[in-house]
């Protein structure tokens, strides 16, 4: 390859989350408010995780503000680190049935005694509101997505809010777990404007990872691996969608985890055209879709479109 | 790209599927056969399409042949090209009630005004044996295959047989259709050693399509456009796996389509390693593996695996 640092430095803007973020649950909010009935009891949304003090509980919290914020009912579930298989299904399964509320959030990965997906197919696909359901899986590679996972939804936002077009372009997602990697990848093949991109994904088995990421016109990587995408293994002007997130507790757990994502953000200063910062890139755009989605739950079941 | 023509030629292997197919229908039989009660009936696969003398009931020919082999029951129905839409569905509804049927082939892509996808959501995931149900689809995704389309099982098998391994190899699939090209690339990016591809998914809205292709060390053309794939923009000992299928009929309605794939097979001898050809390539290994994926739904009805 070509030496990097014979070519000048070039201007690299940084894609903070908030602006859209914000704008995301104010429509949100307009969105159920403008349509509800003055009887009407506002969306609900469930977030179930396991284990006080855990990353997972700090995300509760921000959940919930941000859900107060776009109007939404939020119950945050903190189920004992210990829970049986038995116990955590039984539960979702209550939550999955009461009608009151409109998306559930269950933490993942899961211990492994949790079957995960097992656990997530019987919620109905509109009220798994983060779109990791098989079912929502399916629909979303068959070209017919209901829910997508909302960290794929905040990637496709974001290039949007910023004015980057995927049509035709190269595509490189780093990662293939089923919850973010593949979905991601489903997402900007789909037809359309927002889709239509050219897409390869990689992994921890992919030779020569370096010349691969340096195609990438977009790069997204989600490996949970620090330091994993530098200026040493992107090409010069690229964007990069940083979905990667790393997170460590601090020794105080009321205060927020440490989280880093897959980029090395000062190396690719002045290299890159475009990166997402961790935090406060993809994070809050996240949070921000999780609460659109469950708006679209909550359409679809006073309409009686989640029956179908 | 370096001038094509100063490169001495290679040896290019073609890729027979005979071979292959002969051994999986043997295998199919003695496996049902040998778990088969005296009184028991033998699997039966249901195969429905649209329209006296199209290519696809010429299939359902080569289908029945190949079902006898296997010992398998076949029931080929063709519908009316003008069926309804109610009326498609409702017999589809039949035969996935019907518990003496294991498998169930729709014809696709059908005609604008049939909703394919839902028709064969319908369908158990078991019975669903070509694996293009949102369901099945999902279960692929989310790294818990249950049905697998056959061209894409095919495509794998081929690879294995002729001792072509794809762990870390770059794999690109083109075409990204629901039944297709999305299956193969997420066949070829499940987990484990017939997996573990890098895998591209290039498609018509793909810029610089021939450097794309150029990258690949495995081809997998599924674009159903003749001509598609040459030497002009493979690279010099990649190996083409073609599953693109363009069809026409003859005049005499009774002999077979005339069908080509996506490679021009010619421009490839001498500059490819191997490539599978068009027709006798992947179609008769596909055939054999509808019969296995019968087989597989047999075995989950008689086990009540069908109903997990």
């Amino acid at each position: 390859m070509a030496s990097t640092t014979q070519e000048p430095e070039i201007r690299t803007a940084q894609w903070w989350g908030k602006p859209l973020a914000d704008r995301l649950v104010s429509e949100v909010r307009e969105r159920w408010e403008s349509q509800a009935r003055p009887s009407e009891d506002p969306p609900c949304l469930a977030s179930v995780g396991l284990g006080e003090g855990s990353p997972f509980h700090v995300y509760q919290r921000q959940q919930a503000r941000v859900a107060q914020r776009a109007g939404i009912r939020f119950r945050g579930e903190i189920l004992p680190r210990d829970v049986s298989p038995e116990g955590l299904r039984a539960r979702v399964e209550e939550l999955a049935k009461d009608a009151s509320i409109h998306g559930i959030l269950l933490e993942h990965p899961l211990p492994p005694a949790h079957d995960f997906a097992r656990i997530v197919s019987g919620i109905n696909p509109w009220k798994d509101v983060d779109g990791v359901g098989p079912t929502n899986v399916g629909n979303l590679a068959t070209g017919r997505p209901v829910q997508v996972p909302a960290v794929a939804l905040a990637a496709r936002a974001l290039l949007q809010h910023y004015g980057e077009p995927t049509a035709g372009r190269h595509v490189v997602v780093v990662g293939r777990s089923e919850t973010v990697g593949i979905p991601l990848a489903l997402l900007f093949l789909l037809r359309g404007e927002r889709g239509d991109a050219t897409v390869t994904v990689v992994h921890s088995r992919t030779v020569d990872l370096a010349e691969h990421l340096r195609r990438a016109e977009i790069l997204i990587p989600c490996a949970g691996r620090p330091g994993l995408v530098s200026r040493r293994n992107t090409s010069r002007g690229a964007v990069v969608v940083d979905v990667g997130l790393a997170t460590a507790m601090g020794p105080d757990p009321s205060a927020p985890p440490r989280v880093a994502g897959d980029a090395d953000a000062r190396s690719l200063e002045g290299w890159a055209r475009a990166y997402t910062p961790v935090p406060g890139g993809v994070g809050p755009v996240t949070v921000a879709e999780i609460m659109a989605s469950t708006v679209r739950s909550w359409e679809a079941a006073r309409t009686g479109g989640d029956r179908t």
